[in-house]
């Protein structure tokens, strides 16, 4: 069985990502991809990567027509322009998988505070499964409409869930986040422009960063408590990967088998959820370096020793479990495959 | 059918690469691996990207015990080390595939010149096929004994070899070659300290190369003649990757069609050959970056308006094309797979 | 007026720093370079970056010899190796400024519980000033022996020596740090190796950073309180620079105006203390790339509007601001120069 | 005695840094310092390096008017743009130093064939001095108008001029240059999006660099006979410095003894050209990691045993002495200062 897959926005990082697992993928086939931009180029002009891969072209059709023979859509639009199309493709009947922003939060409250806007489709956000298959598995099988969660909440979320449910902190959660430069996307920009942006440890967003409402949504939703988190994002000398650091405080103070337990319990089995936790070698905690061009999501944790804190580290690509990988993991969920399909190769080392 | 597979050295990035590529490979099973510095450890403790892909530990088994079983042994071992072990396992009848530089070259001599030492199996050399299955496919097909090539021999003759084939150059090909850092190895030294060698452009090998007396082999192979090849090798600052820049000049001069149509008929359908010829955009010319992570090797040429020259460009991932990906492409041919078989991963891109 | 000035463990990267700022000291004169290394080699051996500006050879002499000519001698040496080197230089009445920590803290209780061991000279703790001029400044005029500070330990303290001094934290100050290479050392080892070292966000010291020693106890001396830090350390892809992301929670909360007339009343005129807050641009918030190659240490703050949170960013150059720049300043401020001298280069950029 | 310096085009990367070089200058006053983007913005804005070192503001004023009081200025403005300022500052009496490349070729033909187009004023080509010191010291000593070097030109030509004058060459000379980011100026472009530009090695311009047109003109210089050169540029992953690699094949060889004579009799004692030629260690030929922040230009050179080559490197820092370094050099001889004055800055190591 094979289902046909419709990809819009297809010349962005995050289109390109979902191109390039898709292209091997067992039961996927691509039958449309668009870009305004790119319209009548070939794939390998955005992606020079897929030359040899994939010979389509892109086309500047609009979302509902370019979705017209395919089971599913996957939306790798800006925020804001995904809302404008998601009405138009669910009268089609289409499945949706959204990489936007555009679905992901649960009231029209939270798109006023974090993103400025009244949401023009309140009525919709109940429909959209928050697409992390960690947390919510059986909500995604058999979904028809999927948003696929931001790269640094994906990454903040699977460390903290664990340590959530068990623990309640004293203080906010502080999450300290590390990411590489693609999470900016492609477009230039003086800030991204090379000479300006090598070797920086740029602290772009100390307060108020936009992922934070999801991962206070989906804390919630693991704890039954409201939360407070508070983060900070850099930008690090790299393209791929993010590292969250988040900072836990409890007042009562935690132990090792204890948190161990906390994570065995609520991971039993997560095909890319990985414990990178070593007592020797140079690998000893999550780096993202070893977790580029792979689907897997790294945590470790240590507990310190003299202040009740626990520090969680995850790592992930941030184009793999931070937005394609996880977005055609939710893709197999959906329909029924088995869940690694596509999605089961290792990342490359060294890189 | 599946084949079962020996990997000896299996713990240096080579050897890492072979089992990156054959966990992902639908007729290979891995029936051994042995390291002696890692002799009863996970994989994942050298190869981190591993874990949770291969289970299995190194075993310090000898060569010949540890491919037992096997169909074919991969000797991912330094210079010399192969030498001692080859003669032993051709005794028990297995298929080898030897990673280092002691069955590349035809003649003794060479040896002396290149290496400084007499070979001790002369008698070999001729056993063995040059593994590069662009120049030698049909004596790969079922051959029980191969050698594969360096990494940087590799982009400069599949670089090269068409156009030796049709013009002979009047003064020494300039083979201006740049590596990333992974081409040394897993050992730490002096220059590979991450101080010392962060943001280099390290001219580490500026005459005598030992890879030149694999290429002048091949392009006397291809071309009939004895063709002088001047190379220098530079250490740049990534890990993967290498890019082939030769000057090739000509008493008469050379025109872009006729140039197009050598390599054409030299490549008329290669699996893991790309042109990166383009009139615009920032890849018009093959770039390490959009091969990292994949087979390809990416080849692209200009011609000097003004002087008699052709400049070749040839960009590989030193790990892939340049070792582990050609090796396990020349296995596919000796066992009668689709020679694309395990190989058909996308680079990365960006990364 | 020139002073002459020792360099004991000159072959170091710190060591060579000192070289690099006293070469273009108006009142500074090298005498003496000792390196057991590099006995008899001239220092560009080491330091290539000084062929041409410095034409001594290292020595082999112990420090009381190498130092018997000098005013002051820089002891670049290992932790636990400058104190068994301090007593007998101080019988000899020289001056001494110490890189290592062995007289950072000033109870031996604290050796105990952060490096481990009995400080065999507890009597002598006392007598060493912090050299932090923009905490110490009165008593390292004049002063005989000076502890330099450590390279993360000066960046967060200098960052939030204000914000103590005026707010009380609700819970522990958590410290994120991230730092270059180069604050490794030279000496290379499997996690520096550059491709295991390349492209990381590693964090290697998540908690129990002995460095968090020395920040509480200014901390304490800056605020007269007991003030928790909880730091976790991060290895990032650049050899130099440091980045303390410094998270403060208040159960009042702060105002913008206040924290920043907290800044100003606090550094009113430092030399090399800049405040890098900015509406727009890149470089809104501090960033290490900006200072390095200079004596700057800039610091920027962000408060939360949501949770009751200051985010306070240093950055600095480790080798500069972070141990040979500080040590030079507090070198000036000991013999009466003018604070500035020899430490007035702007950075590079970009680079 | 001080002279007054106006720098126009003050906010690119080479007007940023002869700003610090000058701001370092005991004979040096700026007292202009324009750019049409960021008239009326402090200096930082643009070179935030700068910060607490000027505290100066750009202008918008047109060259002449913010020339007026000066001695000298210098012009970093793009190529086409010079050519149309220079007249009328001539007309003023203003000694000018240009760093485009409209006053570097001596015979308009050559911007025909180079550049492309006819240059309007013809008849000033022979009153500029080409900037290199190195060749063209006593010319430059009382100079009025200076024409700075291409930054490839100057590394390529320092390191051939000794070898040309000695021998002659029996093919066209390969300048195989890799160099940084820096040399493509601050402007934004796909091409320099750092999520593109990160990791290359990117072949941008194979043949037909510009350069060349400088280089063969020294050359010509230097040996009085038409010599060819053949070159191939490299963007590499780092934002500062050059190598070039020059391949020279000569009918008869060459012998070390008599190359190292050809060099130490063309460079008797020039400020800051180093031979780097060691037989141990890490930096045993030039390398740009060493000279990055200095003025440096490193030399070395090996010669092929079987094949008669002989491989000259040169590693600078382009935007030092492949640009702003040699123009203020030029300015010292210019007005009889010392040349090392404000150049003595030793690179920068490890960075």
């Amino acid at each position: 069985m094979s289902i046909k897959v419709s990809v819009v926005g297809a010349s962005g990082y995050v289109g390109g990502e979902i191109l390039r697992i898709l292209a091997q993928h067992p039961h996927a086939e691509i039958v449309s991809l668009t870009s305004r931009q790119y319209a009548g180029e070939y794939v390998h002009k955005a992606h020079p990567n897929m030359k040899g891969i994939i010979s389509a072209r892109f086309t500047g059709d609009d979302p509902v027509k370019a979705s017209a023979n395919a089971d599913v859509v996957f939306l790798a639009l800006p925020h804001k322009a995904s809302v404008k199309v998601v009405p138009k493709l669910i009268e089609t009947g289409i499945r949706i998988i959204d990489m936007s922003a555009d679905f992901r939060l649960k009231t029209p409250e939270s798109y006023v505070r974090w993103y400025g806007y009244e949401h023009p489709n309140p009525e919709l956000l109940e429909k959209f499964v928050y697409g992390l298959p960690e947390l919510h598995r059986e909500e995604l099988k058999g979904a028809k409409y999927v948003s696929a969660p931001g790269c640094m909440a994906s990454a903040s979320i699977i460390g903290l869930a664990p340590l959530v449910k068990k623990y309640t902190p004293s203080s906010p959660i502080i999450v300290d986040a590390k990411i590489g430069s693609s999470g900016a996307g492609g477009k230039p920009s003086p800030s991204t422009h090379f000479s300006e942006r090598y070797g920086v440890i740029r602290p772009y967003k100390p307060t108020g960063h936009r992922h934070t409402a999801e991962i206070e949504q989906e804390l919630r939703f693991v704890s039954g408590k409201n939360i407070g988190v508070a983060m900070s994002a850099h930008a690090v000398n790299q393209v791929r990967g993010i590292l969250t650091t988040s900072h836990f405080i409890t007042d009562t103070g935690t132990k090792l088998p204890d948190v161990w337990k906390a994570y065995r319990d609520f991971y039993p089995s997560e095909p890319f959820v990985r414990f990178m936790m070593d007592k020797t070698g140079i690998y000893r905690f999550p780096d993202p370096k070893v977790v580029i061009g792979s689907n897997f999501a790294d945590i470790g944790f240590d507990i310190d020793p003299y202040i009740n804190r626990v520090v969680v580290l995850t790592a992930i690509d941030n184009l793999l479990k931070g937005a394609a990988g996880s977005a055609v993991q939710s893709m197999n969920l959906m329909f029924g495959f088995n869940e690694r399909e596509g999605l089961n190769m290792a990342a490359l080392h060294p890189v």
